[in-house]
């Protein structure tokens, strides 16, 4: 790694040169009509775009993923950003898609969701913060519709809702403890019904989940229109249809579903729009990005969160599904660092170099692999360099994940951008080219939502059985009675483990999966599977970055990274 | 009035042909780095703009005003839009100044807020739903500084904060009536202290009068910084600055404090930016945005919440006193309908003529004028017609406002844009011309809280006196001994009366104010006076306008108006 490293990741942002949106625009063939600037480095794509290329041939979709997550970090968002790079460098045309952050964990805990180093989308300040409104306008939609709810209840509540029962919570895009679970409707009469509620952050909104999986306007309506608000008093469903306020939602959100065009440090075009959890939901950027990504370039890089076993796995059984496309490549990140920590290193002893840790741990790496594998998709393995790591134990990764079948190239985007992801690059477009896809789903939607799910547990977490709550099994019996069998299955588990215990790391084995609560989500069209205590609401920490936060005099952000 | 008055708001926005903001700006002699773009319709003006212009000599700053409210409406926003047009009509340089409507009522109760026929600013959808999201930005840093309250309380309370005593509330932009009052923070430890809350709408936040009472980024930060957001348990107040998060509130209000610029139905520049509450606020838009039009243009034509008891006195006061100009001319906005109501004519037989009533009501008017006159200020009254009102009905009000010294000009400004306010913009100019202008504000800084208040409702009220609850003679000596004494005073009294008793229309006399309670908004700087309830959350009616709403095909908003 070179010298300019010690640089952080808002100076070198700040040193970048955009390029007005409109060239960006210009460089994927856009006309005027076909996007809307917000500022002079953001736009909104029309939706438009996608029936005027309805006939055009799809570009490569390739889906960067990961090693169960640890706290010595993947860098998937920095690797997808570098190989969106690396692609432009050997002359591909070549699109990112990525998530839209949440303001809450900004305020929270340091950190932007932007890439890193070298390798980032701009202009992160923005992004950051409220970039389009998007994430304000899902707040509001879903504010709306509980606001819609409770004023039903208080107006003669004519569908009979049992106040017991209302499932439908409010959000706010913050950190914020407090609300997580709260009374409303108190003073009396002209005041509300009074009832035990709460507020999650907005991210973990089904409305999110819903704008991401949505193909059209159209199809978003029809999904909002099946939200599942609460249950009457004979214990059926009550949505969104029936409070009669999907018109208004979808109008609150037709903004919202138009995805973000910004640019790369290198000024390659970058889509950011979406952006769900991705434990009670898919946690991926929205399918309109995805698929307008295809569009308008010969690859689109993109990305899931946490580990393949969590996000590639609802990439490619819940929206490559919904959307109808399929991937070309899947990219599996691993750092040295990351590695040694499954083989038991603890984090302060990361530094040294340890080849018996690093193969010990590689046991994760290799699952995900054949994770990849079982979905009939070509992968590589990109080897995300820290300065720390030594040739060796870069040669020991390669020799074992060749010894597997797989290839592992080394990529340095953090400090070299796009041109150290260039050998990645090369690499994917071979892939690409020679491999053999036989991608399939690895479950079809016909099969029960318990085969569905101990299909998941033994296939990608390598679990040998599943056990079901004595309430999850009544709500099997249930969803299935009420028509919701046929849905994808949305694993909430834990990312740090390939078990339902964070505590195990590496390769556990011979250990079952709980299942303890089913949710529906009928809209976003998935059911959810809890493993855990999911929070939906984080807290902030004792001294919240927002404490060092500030405005120079002349409007720029200050402490934001 | 002519044969188009048939067609409806919507019909006649959606039929106009706006021009693209690029060409507005120009209009401004805006350079390309003094604005950006959102969306092709309307801009951002950075705030530079004050600098670089900053000894350029002001426009004249027009405010339109109007008697107190009656349902039969009086045409406030239109008769401002229209008069903007009509001076661009009659050659002269001029921008219009308005508030942002919040969305909360939009989805509640039927209309927007945007001017009326052919006097509106447009796109009027986008200017109704989200627009540029500073209603967003408002409610996230609103919001977010009760989170870091609550957050500190949680993680020890070093401040010593008494969570019986915390006043911050939450916002959403939203009319929910099941978060008037509300529990947060159970569900044990580990989720936050239980304390009793509540959420107001976010035109309510203190941040919001803030927002538009800052001059600029810095005096934005002071005042935040002033917030009181508790007390503490020896009752001395706990500020944001306390908290330490001045710096990140400000960071995510910075773009928000940028006004925006949109255009009429005839193409005139308009900036809209800001909308407090007017009663527990000041009820106009932003300092920003009417200092940023007075450089701009000529003439800058602006309005205030509801009659000139509240909107006018509170502009006068309080918005014109921090932003340090002199108005140049008041336009008192009256119907002949809503003059008749005043006369005790019940609104379904208000399109029969009735001079008596007519003369009868017309001392609200007269009572209105008197409190312009004693500003100082030069004054017309602007007849806005509707198409039941009588040539004998105006003559008579035109009649009695001539005995009062005072030119009422007929304006037809709904059905004819800006040709129907020409005659009204030639008196405009002519008054400012030629009358004298000896602006000051109704009282000084310095006299007691008691006598402030005690001298808006006399002089501006018509009042005999004022009584004092035990409460606020309590408050009183609190809020001086804590420094505040010298603050002006926001008074929170219902609209439909000069009283605070709104069944009592026209002129009352010889009745007393009562002020029940005061609250401290010491960082939007004034102390609220409230001699009423204050609803600062609406409710949905039993049938929301949202039921009607809808996308179509091609995304355009369906059933918003």
């Amino acid at each position: 790694m070179s010298e300019k490293v010690v640089k952080s990741d808002i100076e070198i942002a700040q040193e970048c040169t955009m390029k007005p949106i409109e060239e960006i625009a210009d460089q994927l063939n856009l006309s005027k009509e076909d996007w809307e600037p917000y500022g002079k480095y953001k736009a909104k794509i029309s939706l438009d775009v996608l029936d005027q290329l309805h006939t055009k041939e799809d570009g490569k979709v390739i889906l960067v993923t990961a090693i169960s997550p640890t706290p010595a970090g993947e860098g998937k968002s920095t690797v997808t950003v570098g190989l969106g790079q690396g692609l432009s460098k050997i002359g591909k045309n070549s699109i990112i898609a990525l998530r839209e952050p949440s303001l809450g964990p900004c305020m929270g805990i340091k950190g932007g969701a932007a890439g890193g180093g070298y390798s980032q989308v701009v202009p992160m300040e923005d992004i950051n913060l409220h970039f389009t409104g998007d994430l304000h306008a899902i707040t509001t939609a879903h504010n709306a519709l509980a606001a819609f709810l409770d004023n039903h209840i208080h107006q003669g509540n004519t569908l009979n809702i049992d106040v017991r029962r209302v499932s439908w919570k409010r959000v706010v895009d913050l950190n914020d403890r407090a609300l997580r679970q709260v009374v409303v409707g108190l003073g009396g009469p002209v005041q509300g019904v009074p009832r035990e509620s709460g507020f999650d952050i907005t991210v973990a909104s089904e409305i999110m989940a819903i704008l991401c999986l949505a193909n059209n306007l159209n199809d978003l309506k029809e999904r909002i229109s099946k939200i599942v608000v609460a249950y009457d008093f004979d214990k059926k469903p009550v949505t969104a249809k029936d409070l009669g306020v999907e018109g208004a939602l979808t109008l609150l959100l037709k903004e919202a579903l138009k995805p973000n065009l910004v640019q790369t440090l290198e000024n390659t075009p970058a889509i950011i729009h979406g952006g769900p959890f991705a434990n009670i939901a898919h946690g991926c950027n929205s399918v309109i990005a995805t698929k307008m990504g295809a569009k308008l370039a010969d690859y689109v890089v993109t990305e899931a969160g946490f580990g393949a076993d969590l996000g590639a796995e609802k990439f490619l059984n819940i929206k490559a599904r919904y959307a109808g496309f399929k991937p070309s490549l899947v990219v599996l990140v691993a750092t040295i660092r990351a590695l040694k920590m499954h083989g038991g290193v603890p984090k302060d002893e990361l530094k040294k170099e340890n080849l018996e840790a690093l193969e010990s741990g590689m046991d994760n790496l290799l699952k995900h692999i054949d994770t990849v594998k079982s979905f009939g998709l070509p992968l590589v393995v990109a080897v995300n360099r820290f300065i720390t790591d030594t040739d060796e134990e870069v040669a020991l990764l390669q020799k074992l994940c060749k010894d597997h079948g797989v290839e592992a190239v080394d990529t340095e985007v953090w400090a070299k951008g796009g041109e150290g992801a260039e050998a990645l690059a090369h690499k994917a477009v071979s892939l690409i080219e020679e491999e053999e896809n036989n991608f399939d789903h690895l479950y079809s939607l016909d099969t029960s939502i318990q085969t569905k799910i101990e299909t998941i547990a033994k296939k990608v977490y390598g679990a040998s059985g599943v056990e079901f709550s004595a309430k999850a099994k009544k709500q099997i019996v249930q969803f299935e009675k009420e028509g919701w069998g046929q849905l994808p299955i949305c694993m909430a588990k834990t990312q740090y483990s390939l078990s339902d215990d964070p505590q195990k790391l590496g390769r556990p084995e011979g250990f079952t999966i709980t299942v303890r609560e089913l949710r529906p989500s009928i809209g976003a069209g998935f059911i959810v599977a809890l493993t855990g205590d999911v929070m939906t609401m984080p807290g902030l920490p004792k001294q919240p970055a927002a404490l060092k936060m500030d405005v120079s005099e002349d409007g720029k952000a200050i402490g934001l990274f």
